[in-house]
């Protein structure tokens, strides 16, 4: 479980993030409702809506490929409004990560991170790794699936892993 | 980023789980409610209350580090029904993933990890922890989040990650 493995995981996830946001066009379709409702629905009223857990999804996996590599990240800016631009920006991303191979990130577990909200100091890339963008990752790509979910949307636990065979993993 | 740091990642977690359930008893007291409502409390209809998304959390944790280390994993079984007793649940898991020291996961990534639910299959231990144990557990450590922010408890992000100052990361 290297920062590579980590970088090509979170591609893995938002491939399904994408396809949960197919599964609620889908279901606004049957149910005859604008999909884009969606888009501002949150499970707390001082909680981000889905188009910020999306955004914020998307930035925790680029900023980790981006500095576990030692390379600047290309501007995404949070523009999006609907699901379709959410799907837009989510393929953006991942066409972002899947550009890196794993050679990028030799020695990414030691190298010093700083992102500009640490204000000056910095972090080990492992602990940044564990800590900070595996963990915010998953915080809102799950925050994402549970808003949908709220929502009345289809989905279950094999849409969350994105597993429709065990056969995938048991050749690995 | 290693077995050993993934568990003990789990185990910082579970400790902050464990907190969100004291501030979740806070929040009841002052509401004048009976904190105990919240352990059945759920996002959708079709999706695990409270009690259930500790369990699992619990138990994603407990297993990855049964299964990476190659040991049995102890039965810890799904009695809880209030909150007191989901923060029992939580210590006697924490007290069991801090148990582990990094050589009992020597050659954990190449380990084949073989559970009961994949039929005879089995799958390799890097692949196991980073797309079933690692994913699983966010799944349900985010949805125990999300199910106590939906219903008013006073949470954010620093809670979930459960980092009060910056000089801790830093140090590291």
């Amino acid at each position: 479980m290297t920062a590579f493995t980590s970088i090509s995981q979170f591609a893995r996830m938002l491939r399904n993030l994408d396809q949960w946001l197919q599964r609620s066009v889908d279901y606004a379709q049957e149910k005859k409702f604008e999909p884009d409702v969606l888009a501002s629905a949150r499970l707390a009223p001082n909680q981000y809506e889905l188009v910020r857990q999306v955004q914020s999804a998307c930035d925790a996996a680029k900023y980790a490929a981006a500095y576990l590599s030692g390379q600047q990240a290309p501007s995404h800016p949070d523009t999006e409004k609907t699901i379709s631009e959410l799907r837009a920006r989510i393929q953006k991303c991942v066409a972002y990560l899947d550009g890196f191979k794993a050679s990028d990130f030799t020695g990414a577990e030691e190298r010093r991170i700083a992102p500009p909200w640490m204000e000056g100091k910095s972090v080990r890339g492992d602990i940044y790794l564990q800590r900070i963008a595996v963990a915010n990752f998953y915080f809102h790509v799950t925050t994402a699936y549970a808003i949908l979910r709220h929502n009345g949307v289809e989905l279950g636990k094999a849409d969350f892993v994105g597993v429709t065979s065990w056969s995938e993993l048991s050749d690995a």
